[in-house]
């Protein structure tokens, strides 16, 4: 059975894709929002070749006009260094990233046939991102039923309860090869190693016992 | 105070502009999603013209190859005449457009300080497309509030529980011109007069007593 699972080409979604792909006919679905860390569609595109998944990029670039302010995808915004558990961080927010995607893989859901939709939302994330909460997976499932009026389509939100470096030993198991994986929000040649991804990142390798192969600036 | 609505070009979104202009400071969104009649949005742009209020277009079209399947989107599905009530009519059913639609339009409400999101779904909807429903509504509305931590925004659908005959009326006393609005789904020179919409247009008027300008070709 079919699944449209988000991946934007990060470490979470990369793996939620690795976990999924041997129950699933996986169909991947990555969103050019004009972020700038735009490089993060390429390890997207590894992970479906080395899944031999279908992989599909909206273009919601229009977009990035209308949604400007988040540090992410307004030049104009620097992206803040330091941890996610800091107000500044609130920069990185999208607004209403999750709801988008996940609508737009819903209809790609229903016009396929598939029966489930897959994000990678993940607890660290709860922080500062109300819509990677349990209770927005909940809400959004609910409304999902009553637009399409059936319950054909399940959604599927494997690591909200999670934290990232349970993220990273479940990748170390799965065998993903973290080196084609990106988290930086600047999108630069190498990780920064200061933003709030970043950080994340090192620290869940550091706190699950598994070798970083990540390069990093800092 | 800022709202974002909906407005394809249509009769019903049109007039809910016309309606709500002189409340609102009116921010018009319109979608390219790969629709046969994308004359429409000329249609939408001379509403936002008429009204004075900013007009973005989204660029959705990467998604027409998607949402296939739809007599709207796909060249393969003809645009099936007759009335709404026909089981052939659920051919004109995009999945899950106005969720798409409208999580976007609260990412830009969201993004830009309004603080409404309006569309035009009306009772004759209802029959075939669930997410016209006053339940997909409710539900889409406490998911956003959900989604974004807030109950800043809120959701208008002024024609929800009306039918279009009394939407022509309504459009009537705010002297929308009506030629500058456009149902067929065909995308013609002319309104065909034979589809679903052209089919409700034609009976809308003809039920409301008002004289109806609009050019058919049968």
């Amino acid at each position: 059975m079919k699944t449209i699972a988000i991946v934007s080409g990060g470490l979470d979604s990369v793996t939620m894709a690795y976990k999924l792909s041997g129950h699933w006919d996986l169909h991947l679905l990555s969103f050019d929002y004009g972020q700038k860390h735009i490089k993060e569609l390429k390890y997207a595109a590894m992970c479906a070749r080395a899944l031999d998944a279908q992989h599909s990029i909206i273009d919601l670039s229009s977009l990035g006009e209308l949604l400007k302010g988040s540090a992410l995808t307004d030049d104009s915004v620097i992206v803040p260094d330091g941890h996610y558990a800091e107000p500044s961080m609130k920069a990185t927010i999208v607004p209403n990233r999750n709801a988008i995607m996940l609508s737009i893989a819903y209809g790609v859901a229903e016009a396929q046939g598939a029966h489930g939709v897959a994000f990678a939302a993940h607890g660290g994330d709860h922080f500062i991102y109300p819509d990677c909460r349990i209770d927005f997976a909940a809400s959004f499932a609910a409304m999902q039923e009553v637009a399409l009026d059936h319950l054909n389509i399940t959604l599927m939100a494997p690591f909200i309860t999670v934290d990232k470096t349970e993220i990273v030993k479940i990748a170390d198991d799965f065998g993903v090869p973290f080196v084609d994986t990106w988290s930086c929000y600047k999108g630069g040649e190498y990780h920064c190693g200061l933003c709030g991804t970043c950080n994340e990142r090192k620290e869940a390798f550091l706190l699950a016992g598994v070798a970083d192969p990540t390069v990093y600036t800092s």
